[in-house]
């Protein structure tokens, strides 16, 4: 067998994941809650499956569900998309990037990526032939230094990937930003994936800058939602893209034979719950909350808390403990002191080691207390 | 926007369901139940959900459900697959069938497969860069010349794509057709991709030729099933994939990077109900006293029946009744007569017109006798 991705494994979520299911330690690597979703929306799932909606969505999406997307990015970003033609219901995040990158890109095509970057979008861009230029940031501040994007963009370049709030690194896109952005595409033909997963984790009071806010940039973009993360039902796989009707034209061919449609009854329920946006609109400070009782609680420890704008991680260098790679000391810490983590160098492909690990604070009260008292132990 | 899919426009099910929502006709065109899905599996699904099965699922799928599938694999086709290595929970059939051209299909590959033939899989090739070699079969047996496929092979044929039961021909593959395919590719490097979504859906006592009952073909072929269409749950988007661990574990490079995961509790509901293996073997007598009553209606009409071996589809011939294109007929029939069907030019790529519709009789009684009187009026 000729291997369309030799280089490819287990991904490291699952790795450590397994470990530490394996080892009985605390799991704080992949990024999903160990407590309940709402009761509500649990209820409101159930009902949609009574209520018979068992059969294939439109292909689109429940329409329902689509036109409280539209409503929610109005209210939030001011800008209107099309439920009939610009939105789309996808299984999960992961699967909207998949598709909106197998739309877009032809072999030879140069696609640009900051690393460390979520694991997914290198993988999808080989197996279109692409080509991933990739930009490494580093910490602390991992910011984006739009000169050396700039020196990486050429005839060739295709598409941008951004991710903000950004996994893992919990940084933001700010303003000049997405002024350095706008400046480098506007005379160009690239397009933008704008992983926006993480749009309703931000703290301090700051503002997610989503593409949608941005005429010009927001012509050009597939923004990726999910409903997982922010709902607490990360094993629910309902997310969804929004684009431009051309675009979204493009993305629809793939996503019809991709999948063709996603979860029915999931549909209804998340459509209903969406009618009382409280439910999006308290979970800044939801989350905000499990963050600095996190921090505080590390304070004390031997390890160095990197900033946490956004997402639901929390990153920390360990120079005072160890010198260590970052992918030993994430097992020996799963091993001998019952916490697992994700070595961050695991997200940047040529495993550049900046001794980091990423912690996901999207737990119980007691969950973060025994890890803590365990992470102060060291 | 250079298109990867410029021939693309909406699937023929999307546009027939849609139609016949928009003049209220009767839907027998896209391929789902009227009737709801058991209660028994309904209450399951409630029961996951609330006992908290909402987090991300291992990527393979729950456990639990792999096992079971392997359980009933084994009782019906004697084969042992590993649910550790060999088997893979999907995002419904067509998720799994996209996996499994995206893993193993290079660019300038050629893919064999068998017209008419579901319309996701020539599309999944060309999006890989690979070469669609197709090869048209005609009513009313739709029998496969294995000379012409071995004229067709060639040392850039890589896969071959089959599909029994058949959908839209409703015919199945018999013990002929494996000993002649085990012929051709015994001494070849050639996968077989098997499209068994309908396994369970088989008359008059026939047995499905799965890809597993033959170690030379098990070895090299990815197997590709639904609980969807089964279980009259098609909205809820679950299915699998089995193959060699060889092959699986290239499968999951890509299916990790595509989906990562699928729908959780209703994983564990199917896990469930899958124990009682009532489940599936009833389901021949259920749906052939469908196709029984759904064809004796139809003997007094102007429609010629085509065979019906498996699958939830009649199709028919109509040269008594006019000479229009199968597209055009279908859309007067849709709007004129109240019943809509699936024109099965449409599952040829150069569009070949037999004057074959295609009915699905996966429907309630009433549903069929209230299409039937109406086809009798033609
Ligand atoms: C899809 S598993 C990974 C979950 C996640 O987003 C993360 O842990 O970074
Ligand atoms: C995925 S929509 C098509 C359903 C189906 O299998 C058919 O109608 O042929």
């Amino acid at each position: 067998i000729i291997s369309k991705l030799p280089q490819t494994g287990t991904t490291i979520f699952t790795t450590m994941s397994a470990l530490a299911n394996e080892v009985g330690a605390i799991n704080l690597s992949q990024g999903f809650p160990d407590f309940e979703t709402s009761p509500e929306l649990i209820k409101l799932a159930n009902t949609a499956l009574k209520k018979g909606h068992n059969q294939y969505a439109p292909m689109a999406g429940v329409l329902a569900l689509r036109e409280q997307i539209a409503k929610k990015t109005e209210k939030l970003y001011g800008t209107i998309y099309n439920p009939d033609t610009e939105i789309t219901i996808t299984a999960g995040g992961t699967q909207a990037i998949f598709t909106a990158i197998t739309a877009m890109i032809h072999p030879m095509d140069e696609v640009i990526i900051f690393e460390p970057a979520y694991d997914s979008y290198a993988p999808a861009i080989k197996l279109m032939g692409g080509i991933v230029k990739s930009l490494e940031l580093e910490p602390p501040d991992y910011r984006i230094s739009w000169n050396m994007v700039k020196r990486l963009i050429n005839h060739k370049t295709k598409m941008i990937i951004l991710n903000s709030p950004h996994n893992p690194t919990a940084t933001i896109l700010h303003k000049e930003d997405i002024e350095e952005l706008s400046n480098l595409v506007k005379t160009q033909d690239i397009w933008i994936l704008s992983d926006e997963v993480y749009e309703h984790l931000i703290y301090d009071g700051e503002t997610h800058h989503s593409m949608a806010m941005y005429p010009e940039l927001q012509q050009r973009s597939f923004i990726v939602a999910s409903f997982g993360k922010p709902f607490h039902a990360t094993g629910w796989k309902v997310g969804y893209c929004m684009a431009p009707a051309l675009l979204m034209s493009e993305f629809r061919k793939v996503h019809q034979f991709l999948v063709f449609s996603v979860n029915t009854p999931i549909q209804y329920a998340i459509a209903e719950y969406l009618k009382n946006e409280n439910h999006y609109l308290d979970l800044p400070a939801f989350f905000q909350q499990k963050r600095d009782y996190f921090r505080k609680g590390l304070e004390q420890s031997k390890f160095k808390l990197l900033p946490c704008s956004g997402s639901y991680f929390q990153s920390v260098t360990y120079k005072d403990i160890t010198d260590e790679k970052d992918s030993d000391f994430a097992l020996r810490l799963t091993r001998e002191f019952g916490v697992a983590s994700i070595p961050v160098s695991g997200f940047y492909s040529k495993g550049t080691d900046h001794h980091v690990l990423r912690f996901c604070f999207a737990k119980r009260q007691e969950t973060l207390d025994k890890a803590v008292d365990r992470l102060l132990k060291i």
